[in-house]
């Protein structure tokens, strides 16, 4: 009862001839701290560049938080390499579907969705090449431009830092703003709150974001506490198995619920649309698979009618954001990947992030700041 | 909001000193295959030995069909082995906690899962040696035997090849068999079904094995079409993320439904125990989080009032479904760990399968037969 697959291993200009994978550990500029991941002293990026028969190549990659990466690379590298060989890279989507079923006994999701994600962006960036469009318009191209927010990860910063990280945020043109929460005591993360929207005045969006910290019984309390502060969204209160609490919180409070960057699947999304009354869903292309997952996510969203942010990677998501009609805000990450690439993510006067009209994915890694990097 | 967790760093006997990391190739007597994943030519094995300060040590393991192994080698080596290092292992499912959230972002579930099932099997090795008893009796001591079958994977075999092979399961004292289905044509299907049902008589309980290949109408045809053939379940009709589907066929069929073998966390188990209206939940402790994640889905399943099975490791679940009082039936899986191992499973006069009477997990692989395989 196997569907018979369109043969895309047929040899022809566009066939995968080769992949190489790199595997990189950056240095933060500074230790950044959550209340579920802790410290962050380092990120990983995993690259992984696919080149055709015809000398066509296009680069992908996933990052993670410092765990996991060297797994990820194995998985491209010792897995995936080889039966990528000879595909037509022109089939992204009957790739990607290949790759889910070719893992799924280790899948579905985890890491096996963050090395495909990695081979998934690379395909696309041979698309773009192929057909000579920038991202923003072969995804889409509902707009070159997109809302965004800058994202802290500042658990850890006392009251001062923590406004002077805001304030540099506003200084480069942000319009809105998020912070962590989920202190070991609640009232602290709600005078944090209480002192964030005081200084930024009431003109600036503002988010927080527990990293599934909390209890749903101490999330609607938070939430009901930080109400009067005029939240935008509520990222993550619990963990993201729990998809009825979400929908129990959202009930509970005004203030609109947002999750995403822990569902590793369509169909987790799937189920946080039926059943968790979100009203931003926040896929992550570097760990839903890729540009094709994503934009399945963006999609669902739009026919339940929410909206679709993003997480990370700022430098590849401006591009999937301005590209769709339900965009919600895209998160400027705290992780610079975007400065390791030759075009960092900039804004215009307005607070918008502005995709690139180079063609492809419009990522291109400045192999000069990267390579001291290098650990495979 | 994190709850200070017990102290497991503390310095004392049972301090992790030591985790060393094996990967295995391991080729197969004959190629097997199933609906979805193809041809079966090699299974992985990674073993983990982690030891004590004071030299206790034990071994855990989990296997793959042959992707993805390298990659949970990298997760132990890379990313878990030092994390692990001056715990206190006699604290497992603490440990088994802190192991969820250490690779959280780049799990949940997947491969992550796989490497914690590794580790946390050392742990209940050693455990078992501390209070020198055997698996069966620390996980529960229901009873010393459980029921099982023999599980083929067998989507390949003709017919009489087919036949053959059960006539040998019969032969070595198995009073359960399961095949697999999941043909292009499904006529082909229930004819397997209807020759296979007719050779062993009425008195050898069957089961078939879809390995998540049919629509849920495909399925529901597939099961009222055999439900003449007193079929004792029907594992894995469709994919398992698909909850509510499962629940349809199971309404529309008098077969039990089964699955549980690609459900990788504990939560996934609660959705499927909640909507997919189950007959036998099949926990596989290599990859739900070893001992630890397959004693709480047994203890779910048990609450729930529903029979707990296994898939695959014969060799380590006759200890841990003979321990519990909901025990369905044990699979004897046709990857065979068990003959790397000095205490393959053995079957009793009435087809039960024996648990091991040895201090710990009973589960000691030859390194002889291992060592030829040994690839890292
Ligand atoms: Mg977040
Ligand atoms: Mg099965």
């Amino acid at each position: 009862m196997t569907a018979v697959p369109i043969n895309t291993s047929r040899l022809s200009a566009s066939s995968i001839k080769d992949v190489q994978v790199n595997y990189y550990l950056i240095p933060l500029p500074e230790v950044l701290s959550d209340a579920k991941h802790g410290d962050h002293t380092h990120f990983e990026l995993v690259t992984c560049t696919i080149t055709c028969n015809d000398g066509v190549s296009g680069t992908g990659y996933t990052y993670t938080g410092g765990k996991g990466g060297k797994a990820i690379y194995s998985l491209v590298k010792d897995d995936l390499a080889n039966f990528l060989h000879s595909k037509d890279a022109d089939c992204v989507e009957a790739i990607w579907e290949q790759l889910q079923y070719h893992l799924h006994y280790v899948g579905r999701g985890g890491l096996a969705s963050f090395a495909i994600s990695t081979i998934d962006i690379a395909l696309w960036d041979i698309r773009c090449k192929r057909i000579n469009q920038p991202l923003w318009r072969l995804a889409g191209g509902f707009d070159n431009r997109t809302p965004c927010y800058a994202g802290g990860i500042d658990l850890n910063f006392d009251e001062n830092k923590l406004k002077s990280h805001i304030e540099g945020y506003l200084n480069k043109g942000f319009t809105a703003v998020k912070i962590k929460v989920g202190k070991d005591d609640v009232e602290e993360d709600i005078a944090r709150v209480a002192a964030i929207r005081k200084h930024i005045g009431s003109d600036i969006k503002f988010m927080v974001d527990a990293n599934y910290s909390m209890s749903p019984a101490q999330a609607i309390r938070f939430a009901k506490a930080i109400e009067q502060y005029d939240i935008h969204w509520f990222e993550e209160p619990t963990i993201p198995d729990d998809y009825q609490s979400y929908a129990r919180i959202a009930e509970a409070t005004s203030i609109p619920i947002a999750m995403g960057e822990n569902l590793h699947t369509v169909y987790e999304f799937n189920y946080a649309i039926q059943q968790s009354k979100l009203a931003y869903l926040q896929p992550d292309a570097s760990n839903i698979g890729g540009i094709t997952g994503w934009l399945k996510v963006a999609s669902l969203a739009h026919i339940n009618n929410l909206k679709v942010c993003s997480h990370g990677m700022q430098e590849l998501h401006v591009s999937l954001m301005a590209s769709q009609p339900n965009a919600g805000m895209m998160e400027y990450h705290s992780f610079p990947i975007d400065t390791y690439t030759t075009h960092p993510v900039s804004l215009d006067k307005q607070g918008y992030a502005l995709a690139p009209n180079a063609i492809g994915t419009g990522v291109t890694f400045d192999d000069v700041k990267l390579s001291p990097y290098q650990i495979k």
